[in-house]
């Protein structure tokens, strides 16, 4: 169930060698090999990494200037995915040529396009402004999942589970679950999704937060995100001592998270992620003890999806009981599905 | 091909945590994942290992008291399968439990039922006296399989085996091969299976039974074992020096075994067992250097097994060659075939 | 897509144990398994590793002098796979045996037949004589692909990939690429397949051949060789310094080279290979030399043909871009596939 006529991102930009390197990435996406690679011109481009010879990984070839040279029988391909090149033919042919996937570049997330190149519209990126904004920190991170990315996007549609996967790291107490969230469509400017607002009052300030300063009071705490198509998290979240008025962020606790998912296969993930904090907060230990924390966090979730994965038998989400915790990701996977079926109908109608 | 409304072995009681202890014992059987634990009053509950929500694995929660709480969305489950706590509801839905399954105990097997609990009847336990026995002494043992089960019952349904996988074990000469067995059928009390039965005369004693004491002539030897449904082999075997009268006991070498398999999925079994000697027997290393020959041999059967099986190509069973060998398996699993037959009939008559 | 009536090679003639040896060699062919031993008067048997009872190995019993017995339940084999022994039986059943693979030894490559035992015919074998010869010297190779040999076959049908693959092993400069192939069909004396003849002038001598002596002009450089069904490469090649008459060769390097595949499973292939020089070299380190040289190159092919195969998505084949590369190996597997189409429409007619 695989949206395509969307952004997926592909890599971090500080993935992707420079121009001069000898190196090529490579990353699968919805099942396709892609090989990604910056041009001397700065920008970043994006082909079939299969040889439309005898389909050998053009990363197993090297680069020459902008282009690539397959490594097995020596197909030149420039960065529009072009075969210029056929040792002992005067030219190639017509047909010869590698898929291009459109791409774009912003705030440091580097994006394909899966679907209809006519139909790439930039309009449709996320706003992951954190991931490179001045008044912002973190430090970037990338998790390989080896289960489908559906269940990934349950857990990130439903935060109850803060309160048990995440007790001892972030700061999950049982007010959470207990805490019941606003869900709301989102359906304009290219976004689509859910939005997810969750207010818990009056609870412990986290271990988590007190990196920043001790509080000695309760806390009111927040979570409020954007959950778009295909699967990117957009959250503000935070924290202010109880009595505070809700304009008054003079001592609050203020993150802004950026976590995407990427389907590598259909029972493997890729996981991108950041979650930033002010950058007014001077102290530079604190961005990695900041990330350590998560990263430990974000291992508690995979040790329990892959657990959750390897459960599963056939046919299993028929016999899943819904309860309220699954409101935002009933209605974002219903949102999908319809998506999916749109696209596929399309495609029938136009074949 | 599994057999439903039969008891099958999930552990030794031993392998069970205490109440006290914060573990979580889990064993897939017939490929479902089932929860094991105690409760305080001393009693052992099993229900499945996979919250009615999600399909987490109970196993990754913890226990509170009596009860599991599921490590994922904190849904709390107590010893009969029952929900009793979904973070943030007044009250469960009348849906949310997990299933529970009959259980017994019994000469420290611990047993699941696996069919419909209305079934679930002690008579049908087998007679595994020797596990916990004041007469008798013994080193319980555990082992897993990666083939079907049905392969490891055909091995101890043919003793002939003895000769040629144990030659340097268990003191299989080619005698054993040569004494051709007697096959009953047994359909009693809840008992059905069949009885082989194996007599050896005039053979040299093998040195498995010089631990116990020199012989210095020849051994009577037999073998006499019930194999019942499911699995499970009950079996007295012996020896004593020819000359010496059949009810002559004094010199006589004389164990008991049980040994039972539960599948786990299509393509892997779990293996119990032990062998006792009489009790009288009071040095203790004898024990456990039995023990130790027992479990070579075991893996000796188990490597023939795996071999057998990586070596068998599709439909392999229609292309096998009967033998008097297989008097017994032939038997078993044709009676064996016809319940799970006659269980399948029935559950289309009542759906 | 197997050829069943040819002969394969299952094995170099010193990988079969001596036949006082208490050791059996067992390997698969076309997805069947296979005992291979001598018998004590000098010759060699196969017959299918696979007991007729219960398809245990008999590779996991012992030699009997020139029998094999069954390690499972005792049945005795002899080297035509006629069952002469069940253990407590006065006679084997008629029915007791196992299959017989024709057998075929020469010039150290033991083949079998995979096919119509009848149809077995010794002018199939091809002409390895370089494997064994007096003139000529070499060190003999068996490397294990996990991939189809029909892409090793795609590979030696197509030498232009010496240019990106062996830049740095074999001394394949761009020139090799850009000398196109003379590709003629063999159809005689029972041998069928392709002869592609590749002359390349003037190029520099590889490193490679500087093993040999060393060469301060140009080379003139050749390959030719035939590829047989089911998948044997037998070549020519070698280089004479510019300016040397075609008849001259007192100067020039000169090898031949027997390479063959043989399918073990669908996805797995052996390879068989060595590449002789004259005997007349008398300094016995360049033949090691020579050998990892090989190896090396081999390893090569071997991570170009992995990384391609797990690069494949499901029909690839429909989906690859011919290219003149492929004259020889578009009209090798055309041959091949008649071939297997004409076994399978004869295999119907009869039956």
């Amino acid at each position: 169930m695989w949206l395509r006529n969307c952004w997926y991102v592909i890599a971090w930009d500080h993935e992707i060698p420079a121009a001069n390197e000898d190196k090529l990435f490579t990353r699968r996406v919805l099942n396709e090999p892609i090989l990604v690679y910056r041009t001397s011109d700065g920008n970043i481009t994006a082909i079939a990494d299969k040889c439309c010879h005898r389909h050998a990984p053009l990363s197993s070839g090297h680069r020459e200037g902008d282009n690539v040279r397959c490594g097995y029988h020596g197909l030149l391909f420039n960065a529009q995915g072009l075969c210029k090149e056929v040792p002992s033919m005067d030219k190639p042919p017509i047909k010869a040529c590698v898929k291009k996937y459109p791409i774009a570049i912003k705030n440091k997330w580097v994006f394909v396009w899966m679907g209809d190149p006519e139909k790439a519209d930039l309009a449709m990126l996320p706003d992951n402004f954190s991931c490179d904004h001045p008044d912002w920190v973190n430090v970037p991170g990338y998790m390989h999942y080896e289960t489908p990315y559906l269940l990934i996007v349950d857990n990130l549609l439903d935060f109850s589970h803060l309160s048990y996967v995440h007790a001892n790291t972030l700061g999950g107490s049982a007010a959470i679950a207990l805490a019941k969230p606003i869900v709301d469509t989102i359906d304009d400017d290219g976004q689509r999704g859910v939005k997810v607002s969750r207010f818990i009052p009056d609870v412990p300030a986290p271990p988590y937060y007190k990196r920043f300063q001790n509080f000695d009071s309760n806390m009111d705490r927040w979570f409020i995100y954007d959950f778009l198509f295909p699967a990117t998290l957009l959250m503000h979240s935070g924290g202010r001592p109880i009595g505070d008025a809700a304009d008054d962020n003079s001592r609050a606790v203020i993150n802004h998270s950026c976590q995407t998912l990427t389907p590598e296969t259909d029972t493997s993930t890729h996981y991108f992620f950041q979650q930033s904090h002010r950058a007014i907060v001077q102290d530079t230990t604190i961005r990695h003890n900041m990330f350590n924390t998560l990263l430990e966090a974000f291992n508690e979730d995979r040790s329990m999806i892959t657990a959750q994965f390897n459960n599963l038998s056939e046919n299993a989400e028929n016999d899943m009981l819904p309860l309220h915790f699954d409101a935002a990701l009933i209605r974002f996977r219903k949102m999908l599905n319809e998506a999916v079926q749109s696209e596929k109908n399309t495609l029938l109608q136009t074949s």
